[in-house]
């Protein structure tokens, strides 16, 4: 079974690397904020010194992190990864960055001889302490299998693309699939709305149909109460619906309907709704 | 369990009327062309010589046509339903039709002392031959309940709104939303394709997530492979959307999501795309 | 010269009146509140009983009311324009009307007898006291001819399309650019201004540029300043861009950037603007 | 008067640098291929060695490149103008670059002691020709003083704006405007042709009106007759959109309807039409 590191312990790692640990994997956990992994020492978790430390001591890496900017520290800052990977060593970044950025540690990482998979996950809090995430994975395949153990106890599916920077560019497709959809969910729930139809009322019928979604399952009763507690922050659905529009900008793919989507989201930004889920798209929108 | 009526015996009304005669239920059927009622005779349906004829003698009597206008002229027309109506004859008219059409025979069929209820049906060929259709009712509430029996046999489930036009009015948000849920997928889908990833396996990766849907799962596969054999009309889902606009519209309600998409399927229509699946929406997205 | 009707005083007819007089026309006016008369009469104007009796005692009368249902109104009522009209009278509705009202109107007139022009200006009260509207014309060619002096009086330019309903159709083309140009300005405005640049900067860079206009120049400094006085009311250019959505969508002519304008009308009525200047398009894009 | 240096001579630099000369400057020229400088040394122009060289040798030195790139290369590059620069010489570089670039050349000039200003021109080829352009000009006051007499020369119009950027970014919002009444134009016509009013009738209507506009009038019967010889790439016009919308993206403003009129110009990209004039937009819209 061998050694794993996990890099990177907030909301999301923490339920992943505890899903490791449960598993009966043997992890050495880091985080910049030390006292962070405490909980995970506690469920038998070794505290490594160093993200460089956990890369050498151990066979495969995982880490997750923030955004691109946190990825790339972790990675090219002091005591990095960088700094602990070598040939036999394998790292796999389950932070959701964009293609350059998994390109650019990819080649970092390849010319010390050690194997890079970039593996965004498909899911949020929820998903991460079931087990239940979904990993789009790209880079060294025969990482992809040697991770696979792991992968398996800490998501329910995991994808393999052969592109370097493919699994990032998927989580963008689906995520502006995604932030669209849920706008038009928005809009269809304000049109009911306002001509006398009620917002439950629309969910049962919606409920028996061909459009029906967990999302809008799981959404829609909050939506109707304006509860709009952050599973997914709506900034970062923007962010994600942004730079799938550049993407299509860049391979001359018109997408009407998206980008009207994405306005919907810069206006709730402007509302001041970045922070809270993304399912406030609804507020400006029905107001 | 009394007589029933069954007007319009189209690809829709054969299915329900068969299994209204199935369920052991005593059918008069009309069809403006009789020999589309061949094979429910068959089925020991009994023919009826007109549509008022049929109304008159039987207690409740279902109608499926194609639109608005075959509604109103089965309903006001020489023949029709108006002159077989009275007090004690019931009328469930399931097309789909706009609101001002339902409560004009709504208004026509209470002078004559009949019951009305306009109940469209959410489901296309398939849940109709299953029994499994959605009814959207609005109208008399106590013909609701009566015809609850048949509505069982025809339908997993049935919606009842207070106000006469809510039933019409309930499809047309639901039709509104997956318009514009289908062009989100279809811009996805053409997106990934221009970046190199396969549209089977964004469905695979969508089939895991939060977005998942029926209707992604149905049209998915077939949408890959340029298959769009018609099961909704895209220009009637273009239809659905303008009206659902223009709802928008009369209620001050801005969608700029939804117009969009409505665009897409706008422009499907000046390529030809009419009469095939909504699905085709993608045809113009992706080439 | 012959003798001239003009039914309809408001603010726009007032004007027109008053330049045909001062012309030294022979005019008689009626108006359905009388009083509004009065300024004309001591002008010179004659007073006319009913629409009809104008109608029957001049060569040519003109009518501007406000919208279809007042032509409608004016034409088919009591003491209307079709009781006056017969073989040698003309009848020249300068009124908004859509192209179906223009073609009832037309074919009743027709039907009598009479000759008909619909013939909706462009232009505003400004234009009108200063005899500067243009009028788009269609109906009767030789009655185009004939009221083309009183048409010159009144406005600096006259255009003539074959098809009745063609000015209607001409006017609504016009305003579906005008409204969508108001938004593209404001949409300029509002961004340059979020950045830093003041708006009387980029009124002051277009003004030397390709892209400046009348409509720029004139709204620009009131829209600055937040004055939303009324020319055209912004629920009428919401209403002329719907109806032009709509004869794109009979057409199947795809209109996606006139869509987000109309979207953003909406929207504009939604707050309460509806009866100020359709400028006011930009209160919601910018706050 | 002093010496004046003009640095990047194609379809541009060639027309204001002629200008400069044959209002009697005093100016040395210098192109990377040199072959293009020989007609304006006919003119009367110098010839310099290097951009370094130029810089070095006059007192201010105005440049013309095609990108932010070649503007970055000018600047940074072996034998470019951080080498030439130093106090008491000053560089006006009136090539169109972001916001980023600008603060970059302004930063290392002043380091150095030399002064700079950006001055992205508004207006083409013929204007150029004409000495028409118009400067939005940001960066050293003093410079933009001392620049006056030349740009008078070069242009008919300069605009200082205080923060160093907003020179660009005055000029994006143009662009974004222009690039969003182009299409709103183009559905228009396409609209106006569709149910039979011919293109010039339209352009004849709008030349009476409020929304007239010299592109309109300088595009409309060139794009009536499908002729679309490049002024300003359609690449080029997609590109500042793009970089509009992420400008008003990073501002929290929602644009709507230029993200449409964006997508337009994407779709024309699609279909082949980057290389041709901007107005080339209308084809996809038309067809």
């Amino acid at each position: 079974m061998g050694k794993y590191g996990f890099l990177g312990i907030g909301i999301m790692g923490r339920a992943m690397a505890t899903n490791l640990l449960k598993a009966g994997f043997d992890v050495t956990v880091w985080n910049r904020s030390a006292e962070k992994c405490a909980p995970l020492v506690d469920l038998g978790a070794k505290n490594g010194k160093t993200a460089a430390d956990v890369v050498a001591h151990c066979d495969i890496t995982f880490a997750m992190v923030s955004d691109p900017g946190a990825a790339n520290t972790l990675c090219f800052g002091k005591n990095g990864v960088l700094e602990g990977i070598s040939a036999g060593k394998s790292y796999v970044d389950v932070s959701t960055v964009d293609a350059g950025t998994a390109i650019l540690i990819h080649d970092a990482i390849k010319k010390k001889g050690g194997r890079y998979l970039e593996a965004p996950v498909s899911g949020s809090k929820k998903p991460a302490e079931d087990g239940a995430l979904v990993f789009l994975c790209s880079g060294d395949e025969s990482l992809y299998k040697d991770a696979g153990e792991a992968l398996d106890v800490m998501g329910k599916k995991s994808f393999y693309f052969p592109q370097i920077g493919q699994g990032a560019q998927m989580k963008l497709v689906i995520n502006m699939i995604m932030g669209t959809m849920m706008t038009a969910f928005a809009e269809g729930l304000s049109l009911g709305d306002k001509i006398g139809l009620k917002k439950t009322a629309i969910l049962d019928v919606i409920a028996q149909g061909a459009i029906n979604s967990p999302m809008f399952q799981l959404k829609g009763p909050s939506m109707t109460v304006g509860d709009f507690t952050t599973a997914f922050p709506l900034k970062h659905m923007q962010k994600d619906m942004r730079l799938a529009l550049l993407l299509g900008d860049s391979y001359c793919q018109p997408l009407y309907t998206s980008s009207a989507a994405n306005n919907a989201y810069i206006t709730a930004r402007k509302n001041g709704c970045s922070d809270e889920d993304f399912s406030a798209v609804i507020k400006n929108i029905e107001k």
